[in-house]
């Protein structure tokens, strides 16, 4: 193999794929929270413009992939292929952009893991040599998802305390072969792992279990120990699935707890901002990498982070048919390296 | 570039992945079908002793993936990574099936697509040296799908005459570095086109200008002739679709009648079925290539055939909000050549 595979779940890339450019676009509540200098831009109205929060979420794609090329240089016609998802059933919102995009288009579904599995995908495209230009990315609208996955919002309803808030927001990453940018070394791809948790109202403990075993599976393969890594972030665990993440790891001998956040934890003040557990959604790790840890990677206050972005694996049907909530987790290492 | 990128759309393999072995399980109806002889397991009962569709098509998924591995001579244990999705709401029947089987997971969502969006990346993975053992699998079930996407089946409504009927049934593909069977030797991956259909009851002219833009890039990059083809096959585009792809292709130069067929055309006889303008669904393409195509290149009756999923990118939201139908179509290359 040229390419060397660690155990059984990580690749490590022999030419690391670089992270030429970013975009983060959010919506005002994300910019009114402690990582707003951050973000590319902040929209004013969820609608964005648009006659419906669906087309509103799918124009935050199309906008954070254009704004990615844009300032990674390029025209749309350099990519080679654009690899994405969201959490709208039949993922419109990302179909709908990659029609006004036209680009060559891979659909991926992995709830709010879909972040990290685009980003592995497109490194394995780079890596294998199929291209030299692709673009990663993910999106999620709190009120396409409330009323989707929850209730409509005219309804009102009261939430539980371990709920957690869908991020508005969409996040890009443009991929390349060559340039100057962090570098993405390693990737561990997850296994659906199901503990049982049935309230949907606490995905962060669905989550949770997924998110441990594939970093336990990460440190492994790799020999990586926690602290190797200046940060390791999940994608949106929430207060309390965070916790349980540390716990579960703690019992399988790893202390990670002071190299580790959540980036659902991160992008709400949940006290000012009443966002209960945290931050949700597939645009929630897309948003506070793109725009938040790629700043902190880029000034070096950040040299090598392992991005676990965290997808819980249910629908509104197998949940009201007694299902419990599989959840994976992939995990995607970056770090700043010196450039080919 | 070690992988010959051929036109801005396709890949030509170096070290083409070989199809070890497939698996096809489909519904009493499919078993009553022109092709039933070629399926690996007719199912009596649609809920397949499960409680509910839903969890009977996730037990086609595990039941179709079981069977591939086991006829490879393989275990669960020695396959690196699965690809695939389905129709339902946040893929569900493919991510509990994902769960049982422990293999590390890649969902992906092409609607009807998927079963070539799956070939395409796992063979990537393949040809890129990331895995020796992957395996791509789709499903979709006609019960599931009528309440999903229509109406409860209890309604009893009337089908219009370009309506199609949703095959219920799953393929798995067991693809591998080394090994004997026919080989995947090209793909082009598709953008997403939309046309302005806005008609969920004629999914065909929906995505037959996807089907026919993906396969004229096709000939293009690769310089093929439709000839040098002994089938070129679409996913679900039923009888009016297929005729809308043949004469979009004459119109570009492309004589593509004689070696044209399409899955959804070849399942079901229509007729004495009464499944008007054909088969369709993940499932439809996937059970197509698994049973039936999948022998005809092992007794040499065919040596070398595109097949074309096609995939319509829409919700049912989408649909209530006046949206379009953008499709997609991806082609992949299965021939029967020299094994390394």
């Amino acid at each position: 193999m040229r390419t060397k595979k660690m155990g059984n779940q990580t690749i490590k890339f022999k030419n690391p794929p670089i992270i030429l450019s970013t975009a983060s676009i959010v919506g005002a509540k994300e910019g009114e929270g402690p990582l707003a200098k951050y973000f590319d831009k902040i929209i004013e109205d969820d609608l964005y413009g648009e006659e419906s929060w669906e087309k509103a979420e799918s124009k935050l794609v199309e906008d954070a992939v254009r704004l990615a090329v844009t300032r990674g240089e390029l025209q749309l016609a350099d990519i080679e292929y654009m690899l994405g998802g969201d959490l709208l059933n039949q993922l419109i919102a990302t179909s709908f952009a990659a029609s006004k995009l036209q680009i060559p288009f891979f659909g991926l579904y992995g709830a709010c893991s879909t972040m990290t599995e685009s980003l592995s995908l497109a490194s394995i495209i780079i890596d294998g040599e199929f291209a030299n230009k692709v673009i990663a990315t993910t999106s999620s609208h709190f009120a396409t998802a409330e009323r989707q996955f929850r209730f409509p919002l005219e309804h009102g309803n009261q939430r539980a305390p371990t709920a957690q808030w869908t991020v508005t927001g969409a996040g890009a990453v443009l991929l390349s072969s060559t340039g100057e940018g962090p570098v993405i070394t390693h990737i561990t791809t997850g296994k659906v792992i199901d503990f049982g948790v049935v309230d949907a109202n606490n995905m962060g403990a669905a989550m949770a279990p997924a998110a441990a075993d594939t970093i336990a599976t990460h440190l492994k393969d790799t020999g990586f120990k926690p602290n190797d890594y200046d940060l390791i972030i999940t994608g949106d665990l929430g207060k309390y699935g965070k916790e349980i993440a540390i716990d579960l790891l703690r019992k399988e001998g790893h202390k990670v707890k002071n190299v580790f956040s959540d980036c659902g934890n991160e992008i709400f003040d949940h006290e000012k901002q009443d966002t209960h557990a945290g931050g949700s959604g597939c645009g929630c790790s897309a948003v506070v990498f793109c725009g938040y840890l790629i700043d902190q990677l880029k000034n070096k206050k950040l040299n090598k982070i392992l991005l676990v972005s965290t997808g819980a694996l249910f629908s509104p049907t197998s949940s009201q048919q007694g299902g419990s909530i599989p959840s994976i987790a992939h995990a995607v290492t970056i770090e700043n390296v010196s450039i080919k």
